[in-house]
């Protein structure tokens, strides 16, 4: 007999009868409206579950136009402007899109604002500028000839940018602009409930709210042209105003600076070393995002229904990991699925009944046109997401799009139905069961659990040339048989390495939050590592781990890597250790080596550095004990089921387990073997489109060929002595 | 009527009539003898000046093995040790050549060596160690476990390295070992004198001291298997000792520290930004070593000869561009010519009657066997000096190694009688005329003009990955019709940019003293930088230009180069300028480009920003205007002829003065104008070895196609009525 559930299709007006056969044929029990589409009551009737999306604080204009001084803020930071002499003038606007952004004249700029020598770093005295209102200029006097100034100034976000993108793109001419309110208002704070209360009322069929999201969007600005400027999916840059300023002082007894926001210009991006100010801000607007988000939960409650949050948009402050999460007590969360790690990201978040992924291709026609086969796109999605499912499922997945659209694919309606189908196959078996994991590996920056699955990201799952040579670590992670656990330089320093952890990774380019940037000067937390790691400790170094120019060393961890990179400074030091050694277990499975965008002038410090590859007169992979313990330095990990086959081997050497590196495994690296010992089963997995054989071994290190049509998965009973 | 004269011939025993046929060929004045080699008596007796190479500080162990307590110094650091608990034993001569250092027992440690805990940077108090001389370990009590810790100790320096390498090299066996002792000491002050005094009565044929040079060998440490462990062309190291360190304490009134010379085990080479002490510390030795020269230099002359310095081996504290070097009062100096650079470097040292370039190859088997061709080196050789030469030529050129090995390959006697009439005629006909120079470039660095041509060197003139593709910057301007003049970030904060400076070159990467590192943190440089660009200045940036995170730019001059480079911070900035200009007059000869090894993840910071070269997602090659100056950014600038064209053309560009570089101008990048105006003559030169076609331009303009044979030099008249 057919399965159904756990499955979300969108739907649309006058697309009754193919919905019901799409439902039955993918066994959906849940129906989704979008941003553009909208459900018939017809289709509200049927036997599914209705998922209705909820702006909280935009789509409101009746109500926000009236209190535009509750209206959201940002500060943003000028150009540089260079002094020619000691009169300058700066157009702060300049670059900034007039109809998103308006200069914040109700509050005085001179306490709101700041101008800033940044030749000096020094603040200008308000006394020696002045702001023309008609002009939007600050006009600096006494400023001194040849430094660069730069205004931080607060302005009013009058135009939601989710909907600015979309109204731009799809040229919605004089629709209505979105003006996003901020619920720290004291009308706005009282309309959004009362709202939610009557919409409620007004949608009976509706059995999920699906908030999109709560109240401040990721920090997202235009330019001058109407195109993206700065894009941050973790950024706070929308939840400031003169209102939080205000409560941030109240709450933690000192004012914020603009400075503390500005950062720069670069607004404190994920990539930035936090500081203390930043981090104590984010705890605050978390806090005060899972208070007001709870109220509104409390009242879906109360009307029966169940409350779901989209992870994206207005998401900032509710940090699915954080500490407050738990209290906003939602029922579901809902998420973009890109790949492994996006998967993971959504599957781990605790303290909801239950999860999903919005799974790719949309059903838009960029894909799905004449000549293009949507399949292939799905498959991909399918099979890289199946690996982090095998490891934690997601409860639910679902589409998105234009169902009409997909309809007219019969190929891929029947192939969805496949997947549909071995989604709640693998859910119904595992959902619960604790997988066999062979190690337990930290991932180590300054962020750490707050940003679990969530590392090196600048928009959500965008590729830039400066993060994939690290995100393959997440995606190669996401689906391998060992436990993963994010943690912070401040964990370890407050408490330590985790007692279980087998293999601690430091990923990432010098200086950023990754790496660890001036962390690595902090005695303790140095002292901590080698200890950890001279006790039998494994640690993987990536690009520029553990790197700060301080007393000798770039890496400071140089001594326990074997390795550091030559800055010009030690050129003088000859450099013999060159040759790479003939095997090793690392290398085993490789026959050529990507490391993406790479590491340049790394070097063996010793002749103990066990060289893997060494090319264009560089180390780009290396193996070095240190004590009991040993490190492993790879130049850059973009993902590849090569590269994750390296990165697990890694994992085996550095946690001086090699022996146990057959348990559950596939010789083959298009496979991979997915064991569930406590219920006696194993999923052999053919993780490409192509037919493969391979050795499988069990976990008493028994093996037997199998061949694995493309894209399989096939379950075995197994027993495991141990 | 055959020329002679200006070149120096090497010689050997049994070699007679073949030095008399050579000598009449090439035309030599002047022969000498070499480490390895002697001039028989008749030899010395022909018409021509004898060179005779002399050792002041080594080669007198009878003198030395007397006064060990003289015997030179240096400064070294142990390797890292982690402390695994609160004692941590130091091996601190682990990895050092016991043949060539043993630690300074003579002195008291705890008064001359240094523990720092490199963890912390902190200097542990001297009564939580011991010294155990015995088994040359410390031992540290009251250590941190897991910080990491160094010794910084005193040796004896007692096998001269220049000798060691060639002992060693070519198995000298039980030759004696050449201790080198050091001329601070009361004995060995007293010595060099009076055994200089006796050897110039002991030879009376000998017209020229070739000092080989005077006191201090360039820092070269061998390694426990006896090999080279650290050089540095430039390095100080061993010139410091107790003497020295006393010396200089009563001199500059505060003592150095170990950690002064040691330099976290960098030692201050040359890539170091110097500290205030590293300079006043050579300053001290410059200043001696001047003093004690001169002493030598006064005596040779009192005996009627020259005297003339080697530039190299014990060269250190000379600095012929230094401020002291004047005093010495020598006749001449003479260095290995490894291309353009290396021959300005020489050619252009003031203060003595005339310089000498030891061309390549050296007469030794490496190059003279059976089957080789040595024309080929030899050819190549002179072109790249040749560029050099008709700028500034040195006042005479000689050969060294086995006379009796060139003789035996005909071809090569003969190219070489070609090479040499050809550098008397260019000799006789430029020397002491200003050639024609279309601007005046400054190369900006910590250094200035102590360094002049010697940027981005390691050990002199070898190829290391990481210096290649700035050096090409001094060896294309080596032969380039511009002025080059070195400054530093020093002479600038005191005395502004010189008045008839064109265009300024930063080059090199971050942190390094070519770049500047902490430099660019200082307003007032930023200040006199921008105003004089602004103003109409040329700034060309190379690599990583003004390079120092601060305040949002990692370019402190980013506004002006109007580029900067991602590390990460910023990339949630959208990066829009990436579209090349179509055309452009830096790149109008460019058919490839070859950045060397280029630089990452720069972008250009607006649309006035002149894109050249984009690929791979960076900026690798710009132009940007800042009010009325120009910049241009080049990613790295390896030696080539295509190179140095685009080098001229970004000169020109920058200096706004691209109608004037036509004048004195080839077409073809393989030929070269060198004009002489105020002697109406100019040499059309083909530095290539292929005949050259080639549009010329003389100096109004006017232009004819010329073809050059391979490597000709072709002289006209010409009148110039620029
Ligand atoms: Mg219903
Ligand atoms: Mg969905
Ligand atoms: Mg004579």
């Amino acid at each position: 007999m057919k399965k159904n559930g756990r499955v979300t299709l969108p739907s649309e007006e006058n697309f009754l009868a193919e919905t019901k056969e799409l439902m039955e044929r993918w066994g959906a029990d849940a129906i989704r409206d979008s941003d553009g589409t909208k459900l018939d009551n017809e289709i509200k009737q049927l036997d599914a579950k209705i998922y209705t999306t909820y702006f909280v604080a935009r789509g409101h204009n009746e109500f926000a136009e009236q209190h535009m001084e509750e209206c959201q803020q940002l500060y943003l930071m000028s150009l540089f402007n260079t002094a020619l002499d000691s009169t300058l003038e700066i157009d702060f606007m300049k670059g900034y899109f007039a109809e998103q952004l308006q200069p914040d004249y109700l509050h005085d700029p001179k306490k709101y604002w700041e101008v800033i020598d940044r030749t000096t770093g020094e603040v200008v005295n308000v006394s020696d500028w002045d702001v023309n209102a008609r002009t939007n200029r600050v006009v600096i006097t006494n400023a001194i000839p040849w430094h660069e100034y730069t205004v931080s100034f607060l302005v009013f976000a009058i135009w939601d940018p989710t909907q600015m993108y979309n109204h731009i793109t799809n040229n919605w001419g004089d629709k209505p602009h979105d003006i996003p309110f901020d619920v720290r208002g004291p009308h706005s704070n009282q309309y959004m409930a009362s709202y939610l209360k009557q919409w409620l009322q007004d949608n009976p069929d509706t059995d999920v709210v699906r908030f999109t999201t709560f109240f401040y969007h990721f920090t997202l600005v235009f330019n001058n042209l109407g195109k993206e400027k700065f894009v941050d999916w973790f950024g706070y840059g929308a939840s400031i105003s003169v209102a939080a300023m205000d409560a941030f002082e109240k709450e933690k007894g000192y004012r914020l600076r603009p400075e503390d926001i500005v950062d720069q210009g670069y607004y404190n991006t994920a990539f930035r070393v936090p500081t203390k100010t930043y981090l104590e801000y984010m705890d605050f607007v978390q806090k005060f995002v899972a208070e007001e988000a709870k109220k509104l939960v409390d009242i879906v409650h109360e009307s029966g229904k169940e409350a779901m949050m989209f992870l994206g948009d207005n998401w900032i402050g509710t940090e699915p990991y954080g500490k407050y999460f738990e209290q906003i007590g939602l029922d579901a969360v809902v998420g973009s699925v890109g790949g492994g790690a996006t998967l993971r990201m959504i599957a781990d978040i605790p303290h909801v009944s239950y999860t999903e992924g919005r799974f790719l291709p949309y059903f838009f026609p960029d894909t799905f046109y004449e000549g293009n086969n949507p399949v292939i796109e799905a498959n991909e999605n399918w099979l890289t997401a199946r690996r982090a499912i095998l490891r934690n499922p997601v409860d639910r997945i679902g589409y998105g799009g234009y169902l009409s659209l997909a309809y007219k694919f019969p190929d891929f309606v029947s192939y969805i139905e496949q997947v549909t189908d071995e989604f709640r196959d693998i859910y119904d078996t595992i959902k619960g069961v604790k997988p066999y994991c062979g190690l337990k590996v930290a991932i180590l920056n300054a962020w750490g659990g707050l940003r679990t699955w969530q590392t090196h990201m600048v928009a959500h799952a965008l590729w830039y040339k400066q993060i994939y040579s690290y995100l393959g670590v997440l995606e190669s992670l996401s689906g391998a048989s060992v436990d993963v656990t994010f943690i912070s330089f401040d964990d370890v320093l407050h408490n330590g390495v985790p007692e279980d952890v087998d293999v601690i990774i430091n990923a990432g380019d010098v200086g950023t939050a990754f790496s660890g940037g001036e962390y690595w000067k902090n005695p303790r937390l140095l002292t901590a590592l080698r200890a950890w790691i001279y006790n039998g400790g494994g640690f993987i170094g990536i690009g520029e781990p553990t790197a700060c120019q301080h007393e000798g060393h770039y890496f400071q961890l140089a001594s326990a890597l074997g390795i550091d990179k030559e800055l010009g400074y030690s050129l003088s030091t000859d450099k013999y250790f060159t040759t790479p050694v003939v095997e090793h277990f690392i290398s085993a499975d490789s026959t050529t080596f990507d490391f993406g965008e790479g590491m340049k002038n790394i070097y063996a410090l010793s002749e103990e550095t066990e060289i893997i590859e060494y090319s264009n007169g560089e180390v780009h992979l290396a193996s070095h004990p240190f004590g009991s313990g040993r490190t492993v330095y790879i130049a850059g990990l973009p993902y590849s089921e090569e590269n994750t086959r390296l990165l697990m081997r890694a994992l085996y050497y550095a946690a001086h387990k090699e022996e146990e590196f057959h348990k559950w495994h596939a010789s083959n690296i298009y496979c991979e073997v997915h064991a569930y010992p406590s219920i006696g089963k194993a999923a052999l997995v053919n993780n490409s489109m192509r037919e493969q054989t391979t050795l499988v071994y069990d976990g008493n290190g028994n093996s037997k060929e199998v061949t694995l049509a493309p894209s399989e998965i096939r379950w075995e009973d197994v027993s495991y002595e141990g």
